[in-house]
């Protein structure tokens, strides 16, 4: 006789079939970037658009609603890993539920238009050619903000952040941001003058062999416990970490003219990748098994690129290995001419070629103007002007034109309002759990100095991987650093390596 | 007000839909192949098991079934292509429906766990090991085609053949291959005492540069009309053509003590691109859109790699190629050494390596056993014997292994019994289009002495491709060919070749 199956065991089958769809979409969202020929590009629409609508209806499926129900209301039943699991599948239904398939497709069909009008906007230079589309984006998502903060009992805004880093305010937003406004200009100034101060950096002659760039981008994935087993290094135009933990898709880019841009990009990515890789085996495919949220998983890139990789114990272990593998005897090659390179800061345009003490006033550029794009208070036809105001007064500098400009992110042409944020809630964690590892593992430093990692991404995988989605991003902070996120830890951080080391 | 869909319209969706499903397949297929490492395999195995089980859902829907009788109904307002989608849908349905859900699932698993016992079995030499599950495979297969016999008014054989390629059955290739059975054994007596009496090929000396094999293989694509816009060319263990028609997924092997392997692989799987790639846009997604089965698809690229690449005139443009490409000025590199080379018969006892004059004794022999498998009167233990025998009678050289014998294919272990004769009705087929091309194209010789293909490939599809699954294989044969299938055309072409040139 076959067992009657328990909601709660139904639910997990029933997930479980729709994380296998993801998983293909991911693979297929892979491709996309790195082997797809350009005829293909319809077909692959089609397929990931209909992968996502069937997941769509086995998640809106009136029969989950009634399983939810009943597993809820018999929560003595289940272990605590197994309610989170349950929060997490309520909270993906809800997110599901609470948009109409017309919103659905009207945004889809919307963002791939303003996409597509983005890309030429941007080479063109032409933010008129662009307004009319993203007009339409930041209706569609407005509507979709409401309907959202109405299942959630969230601000709009906060609703939308919640697809990407669930339990996230504003109001704590605000608070880490407005702190990091009044910080960052002033030491943005001393960090320029003593950089002035100082010999300039040289810059190491190329042309840098890209079979060795590859060759060296995998030896650091391989100390860093990647595992090949599980993954693979190709290349994108804009790096990447995709496909599904047991199948991690990692991609780097790569300049002949300049070796650091794929190798940070490699060892970026290649944090995001340990977390994928760790996440706990006994619950894959379930919505608890999944990694937390996108600030945790940009505290994990950033742990390894900033924290680790730029480090001057990294960076000890490291310059001996790039001179072998492109260097001469020349003062390029040096310690101290490659530490300058790698803790260069400048006012620049361009938010992802930023150093990490201006990256947070490029997101906070950018979190200001989204708000007001959300609520209205600002137009989209008024954007440039806002944005250029924006870097005047956050950065001191100007763009000269809007594709150095307000055209240079795709976020918002793609409709990823509450997103930008993320980006420093990852660095202002990344330093707060490096802080916390440094103060665990006593050693750490002597350790990198030798090329030795294992400690330290142990040390990640069991106090963040491991616990997946089962707590919130401040729950987990709470537990591994003593305390909640808070900027201290990364303007300590700052001062140390750009004002005294 | 929405305009209420036809029945057919209404069908043409659905299957668009599982189409498109099945296109994701493929590409994950092709990923499977190529790029996966080996610790993603459980999980794409779920992703593709999922596919498989929602597209297979979404046939079976009794909807479908009323649709079908619904627009079967009115075929007065149905075109001749709606017409023949229909019926190439209810053909689907039919195959689908045929076998329970369990049934499916049964065979899926006993075909994966046989696959995995035949390849360690093939290492390690041991039918015994792979007895018993190719037992219960075949046991399964043998349910499945007297369901299928049943749904089809068929033959259990034919039942099966109809999977690969539709319409064909036993009482037409038996004729064909007593013919060839009695036909091959003394010709291929003459061919080897000829090759005897002449001087014999010299190898020419590696090792080949594998980016050197590549580029090559990639010119000869081009030249062929191979769209790279819509395909790539990459590596797996087994050569394959993978993806959708939009993008053709086409890989090769490369040896570097051996350039013809990799080379004639890329001719051989760009004649199958071809087809692919030339199917008729406007039924893209469609049954009918689809190409018409194995036989005529192997006929495309035999058509490329043993009618056209071989040819006497292909070789006097292409050697020029390989010496300037691979070549010293050494007799090796000679036209008539190349041809010699490119022309080498022999008794082998593996059927992936053989030569045009002993592959379709290989087939006889598998066809011959899998019909007695199927019926029964061959069991499974009596297997390597009969095998052994049959190597003996048909080819004159007996293997001293099963891993050189009955072990070597992958096709049984897997279930595709009615599968290996669709090799040799190609071969067949191949010889009698190639020979309708010359005739219609007179200058087509001298275009191929001069590296031009276009003529031959428009023709190709223009008359066979473009027909996608509009006709039987027998009616695109009797349009072009103007005859049914026969060994004439196949017979005549060995003798020139081989006994002539």
């Amino acid at each position: 006789m076959a067992e009657i199956l328990s909601a709660y065991k139904q639910l997990e089958e029933k997930f479980h079939k729709i994380s296998t769809l993801s998983g293909a979409a991911a693979i297929l969202g892979w491709d996309n970037a790195v082997m797809m020929p350009a005829g293909g590009a319809d077909a692959r629409a089609e397929q990931l658009a209909t992968l996502g609508v069937i997941s769509h209806e086995m998640l809106c499926d009136l029969q989950v609603s009634d399983l939810l129900d009943e597993a809820e209301d018999q929560p003595q039943n289940l272990s605590a890993w197994q309610l989170a699991n349950l929060r997490e599948m309520r909270r993906d239904w809800k997110h599901a539920t609470a948009v109409s398939s017309d919103l659905v497709e009207a945004l889809s069909k919307a963002t791939s238009k303003c996409e597509m009008i983005w890309r030429q906007a941007r080479e063109d230079n032409d933010f008129e050619s662009l307004r009319n589309s993203l007009e339409e984006v930041v209706r569609l998502t407005k509507i979709q903000a409401d309907v959202k903060s109405e299942a959630f009992q969230l601000s709009p805004y906060d609703a939308l952040l919640d697809q990407y880093e669930p339990g996230c305010s504003e109001a704590q937003i605000d608070i880490l941001f407005d702190d990091l406004e009044e910080f960052l200009p002033p030491i943005l100034q001393q960090v320029l003058d003593r950089q002035e101060g100082a010999t300039a950096a040289v810059a190491p002659k190329g042309p840098f062999d890209i079979e060795k760039q590859r060759k060296l981008g995998l030896h650091f994935m391989e100390k860093l416990g990647f595992d090949f087993n599980r993954g693979r290094l190709d290349i994108s135009h804009h790096p990447l970490t995709g496909g599904i933990p047991d199948d991690v898709r990692l991609t780097t880019r790569y300049d002949e003219a300049d070796f650091t841009q794929s190798l940070m990009g490699t060892l970026h990515e290649t944090g995001h990748a340990l977390y994928e890789q760790n996440l706990p085996l006994k619950w894959r495919g379930q919505p608890v098994g999944l990694a937390r949220g996108m600030a945790l998983h940009e505290s994990q890139s950033l742990l390894v690129e900033m924290q680790l990789s730029r480090s001057e114990a990294f960076l000890e272990y490291a310059y001996p290995l790039l001179e072998d593998v492109f260097g001469d005897k020349s003062e390029a090659w040096s310690f101290e001419n490659i530490k300058k390179l790698y803790h260069r800061v400048e006012r620049g345009l361009i938010r992802v070629d930023a150093d990490e003490v201006t990256y947070p006033l490029h997101v906070i550029l950018r979190y200001r103007l989204e708000k007001q794009l959300l609520s209205g208070d600002l137009p989209v036809a008024q954007l440039p002007q806002a944005w250029n105001d924006g870097m005047q007064q956050l950065l001191g500098v100007r763009p000269q034109t809007d594709s150095m400009g307000c055209l240079q992110d795709i976020h918002w042409p793609s409709g990823a309002i509450g997103y930008f944020p993320t980006y420093t809630l990852g660095a202002l964690s990344a330093a707060q759990f490096f802080t916390a590892a440094n103060e665990k593992l006593p050693e750490l430093t002597q350790d990198v100095k030798t090329g030795r990692f294992e400690k330290l991404t142990n040390w990640m995988a069991d106090n963040i991987h491991q616990s997946a989605s089962f707590e919130t991003t401040d729950e987990v902070l709470k537990r591994v650093t003593g305390r909640p996120l808070s900027t201290e830890a990364f303007k300590k951080h700052l001062i140390q390596r750009y004002l005294k080391d």
